[in-house]
Parts: structure tokens; C-alpha cells; sequence
């Protein structure tokens, strides 16, 4: 029952701690979204129930679809004929972003634990993960805000999804993440603030 | 001076073979589109040069946005805000036929030397294969024909390519090809078929 990102729907945001969330999908009725390594279903969030249809949904582009063809009154986060696209925009920030990934995860993992997370945490990845969101900003135009020029679309939120965490996790303050804004002409900085008052963290 | 995709702009295509790549670019002046793993730069086709303009140019992309924008009143393969959509399509593609482009390197390194062809070919390309079509299938809604429905834009061309190319490389009438065509419901045969007007091989 997590609706963070859509506006002008009437909806209201619940967290759901990580052991519960199998359980809790399972009982809503929102299908797994991938399997584990060992090949048993995996329940992710965001999921929604929408009391007005009865149906529950999980994995986020599915959900932005499903809120597009029910409420098309409300502004689309899917623009017409960019479905594909869009999804096409998800497997290259994840084909493109993995050393971002490998950066933040001792954050996420080790948040509780500040001796291990130094330990964990590898040499050089900060360096290629600038690396990375340069492979990013080449796709983007240097003089449009959002991806799809002044058009706010799924992709964005997707990109936004990914910067929020990253601030999250290393800290609004810390200078990680300062660093991390200013890359690019400060891209990253500005599209995280322009998304945030989407985003409940 | 290549322009195999463009329809409706007066242009001639010409072949150029591997070893005068380098000089000919050069000699036009178009730029190198990527560096070689020792570091100096790699030419490569397509490059066009526009002698309305003067502009020499490679990399298809950059190649599609010029013509676009120097020639308004023909077909744009970049429909309006869809730039960094394209362009993150491309990287889906590069990022998911892995195994494709390694099934289909033998054929293209041994072409004419079908022993070393049958040495070099790997076990179990093809299933890994079949498996990528399937990730890049899952991205396209089921009943359209191209990645925007029924608007042709760059991103068909970027698939056609890779689909003609495989085409080529293991021959028409081979049963490889046949069993690729008919993968996802007959989705890249047909598509082939469609944009092959487009392709001069």
C-alpha cells in the first residue's frame, strides 16, 4: 500500500518493515515481481490497493501504467506511445549504474554498524560511479530538466528514485553526496530537488 | 557516406571497405566515435557527409539528429522530447544482446573458413540468446508493430539493424536464422521483414 510517487489520486502511504512485506503482498494479493537466487518468489515494494477496482499491483512500472489507463484524468507519468522507451530507460540507468550501486550498499547494509561499513566499503568506486552517471548525462540534453525535455514522465522518477536514495543513505550533509550533486553542472543536485516533493522517504 | 535508414533526403550510399574506414573519415572529416583499447581513436561507419552543409558526420545517432533538424520536412526518427528515450534504447540493446553478438561473432570472423567457424562457436549461445529477445520482447507491447506503436523512430532501427545483421551473418535460408525469426510469436522476423526496405546490405 505504497503510493509515493503519483499526484491527484486520493491515496495514503504506509510503510511496511522488510519482513513483513511478503506476507503483506501475499494477503492484499499483489504478485511477486522476480524470484531469489534460489529460485523461490521474491515480494518487492512499492505495491498499491486500489479500493475503488479491488486490485492490488506490485512493481513500480506496472503500478505507473495501471494509474494511467484507470485514472487518465490525472497527469500520465507513461506519455503516449513512450511505453517502451520508458522501459528501455530502466534497464540502461540499471546496466549503466552499477558501480553506484556497489557505492551505496555498504550505506544500506552497514547503515547501523559505522566499523564494518568502512570495511566493506571498496576503493575507487565513488570515481566510477561518477563515471557512470556521466554515461547518464550523455543520453540526457544538456538545457532539458527532465528526460523527456520540460514533459515530467516515469523515467524521471525512476532517475529521482535512484538520487533520493543515494541522499538518503550517504546523508543530505555528508560530502558524498555534495560531490555527487555538483557532478555534471550539479544535474543531479537539481533533479533530486525538483523530484523530492514527489518523493515520502 | 553512408545513409542507409534516411528515406526522402536525395543521397547516394557508398561502400567502403574495413582498412580505408580510418582514412576516409578522416579525409571528410568525420570524427573518430570511440577510442580502440589501446587508447587511439576508432573510426567507424555510418558517416555521412552533407554537401549542402559541408558537415561530415559519424555515429548513427548523431547522424539521425542532424538530419532530422537540418531537414525539417522529412521523416524524423526522433520524434519531438523522445532524444534521451532513443538514445537509453540503444544502451537497453547493447546492455541485453550480449550473448547474441557472441553467437553471431563466428559467423561474422569466419565466414570464409567454415572449419574455424565451427571451433570458435560456443555451446548454448543460442538458448542465451533467445533468453536476451526475450528481455528486449518483455520492454515492446505485444500488438505493436514498432517500439513507439505505430510510429517508426530510431530505436526500430537501432533492432533492424542488429535483425538484418543476424540475417546476413547466418543466412537468410539457414535454420539459425529461421528459428530467430520465429522466436516471440514471429515479433523479429516480422520487424525485419518491415524495415528491410530501409537497410541496403
Amino acid at each position: 500500500m505504497v503510493r509515493s510517487f503519483a499526484t491527484r489520486v486520493d491515496a495514503s502511504t504506509h510503510k511496511v518493515e522488510y519482513p513483513d512485506i511478503q506476507d503483506t503482498c501475499k494477503r492484499i494479493g499483489a504478485a511477486p515481481t522476480t524470484t531469489k537466487s534460489d529460485g523461490t518468489p521474491l515480494y518487492t515494494l512499492p505495491m498499491i490497493y486500489d479500493p475503488n477496482t479491488g486490485i492490488a499491483l506490485s512493481d513500480s512500472f506496472l503500478i505507473a501504467e495501471y494509474l494511467d489507463k484507470t485514472y487518465p484524468d490525472t497527469p500520465r507519468v507513461i506519455p503516449p506511445r513512450t511505453r517502451a522507451l520508458q522501459a528501455a530507460f530502466i534497464v540502461a540507468l540499471e546496466s549503466k549504474l552499477g558501480a553506484l550501486f556497489q557505492f551505496l550498499m555498504p550505506k544500506a547494509t552497514w547503515a547501523l554498524n559505522k566499523a564494518s561499513e568502512a570495511h566493506f566499503r571498496k576503493e575507487g568506486l565513488e570515481m566510477k560511479a561518477e563515471a557512470e552517471f556521466g554515461a547518464i548525462n550523455t543520453l540526457l540534453t544538456k538545457e532539458d530538466e527532465f528526460v523527456m525535455g520540460d514533459t515530467l514522465s516515469f523515467a524521471d522518477f525512476a532517475l529521482g528514485a535512484i538520487l533520493v536514495t543515494s541522499k538518503v543513505l550517504l546523508g543530505e550533509d555528508s560530502e558524498e553526496w555534495k560531490r555527487i550533486a555538483n557532478w555534471h553542472e550539479g544535474r543531479w543536485g537539481k533533479l533530486s530537488q525538483s523530484l523530492e516533493k514527489y518523493a515520502k522517504v
